[in-house]
């Protein structure tokens, strides 16, 4: 998506430890008109799938989530990081490493919010390794509910994440693919 | 808000120890028609003041602001409550204690995305004793912005946030306010 790829050469930073900064646009400052757009295409890059719900994880992946879902019509639900005393009673939990954190949290829904009958496209914000798409893929599955697809706004290509998922035979979808990037000079390429 | 006040009394359920989820709708599985409801609502309330950022903190506060964003076409900021790799750089950092998890968490914003000429609506779902709005003020005013107002889902009325925020002379809108709630009735009356 030109858009996409457009706003990350203009405001995004390579750091060190192919670490790419989009905090100005995506998952701190957020771009809400931007995430329309982004709503839009992936409404048309899945037309073909019924969708009935957005699932998602806190919490750079919710408000992207809760835009493109206006595209489609249908709710959202998030995946919490922590257990919570108001999210008693059953839950799908599966732990998740994350590659911005390094850290390992379960990832939680309530049983009640994903069901045999759903038709889920996940969103979230970046893919790296696949980590935490495989969780929720993982707790979709757990549901007996349907992953139609998955929307990423930006694919880090050189990680294995997408190969993994592609892999699965998911319908997969990223607005950008970074092939490669260099912290010193700060080039971005796209695939 | 009445359409607010109804969903509420049909979906919400009352729980031991002042608990009110409403994770059917609000925080967990989230109703997207009904944040655009809510959004139209803060737009005609907060008509007076010129916003140009809704500042909101993560997680469960970060679709309504998203979506409440749209009607005032603007971008919205998160607070994070952890220190990320990511967020390198400057932040105003402030401690904040949450009502729900009985934790005490660091809350951040980058200085890059907080500035002595924004006029800020702080947005979030829920008002208890106030702690996390008390915070994100805090910032706010460290950065040398102004608060607009703030505007919230549901507040607890029987707590003693909304006082100590309207005691300070900021404009704060609440679409629900309950009065008071019985868990072993499940009744919920509005003020």
């Amino acid at each position: 998506m030109k858009l996409l790829e457009d706003r990350i050469l203009k405001d995004g930073v390579v750091k060190e430890g192919n670490v790419l900064k989009v905090d100005s646009f995506l998952n701190h400052q957020m771009d809400i008109n931007l995430f329309n757009a982004m709503g839009k295409e992936f409404k048309k890059l899945f037309k073909d799938h019924n969708i009935n719900k957005i699932v998602t994880i806190e919490a750079s992946g919710i408000c992207i989530a809760c835009i493109v879902a206006q595209h489609f019509d249908v709710p959202v639900v998030f995946a919490k990081k922590t257990e919570s005393i108001n999210l008693d009673g059953a839950v799908y939990s599966v732990p998740v490493e994350s590659f911005t954190h390094k850290r390992t949290s379960n990832v939680i829904v309530s049983k009640k919010y994903l069901q045999p009958q759903d038709h889920v496209l996940i969103i979230d914000d970046f893919l790296a390794n696949g980590c935490a798409l495989e969780g929720l893929i993982s707790i979709v599955n757990s549901a007996g509910a349907t992953v139609e697809g998955i929307g990423i706004a930006i694919e880090k290509g050189f990680q294995n994440g997408g190969e993994i998922i592609r892999g699965k035979g998911i319908h997969l979808e990223s607005l950008a693919i970074v092939e490669s990037m260099n912290h010193e000079t700060g080039e971005i390429l796209f695939r």
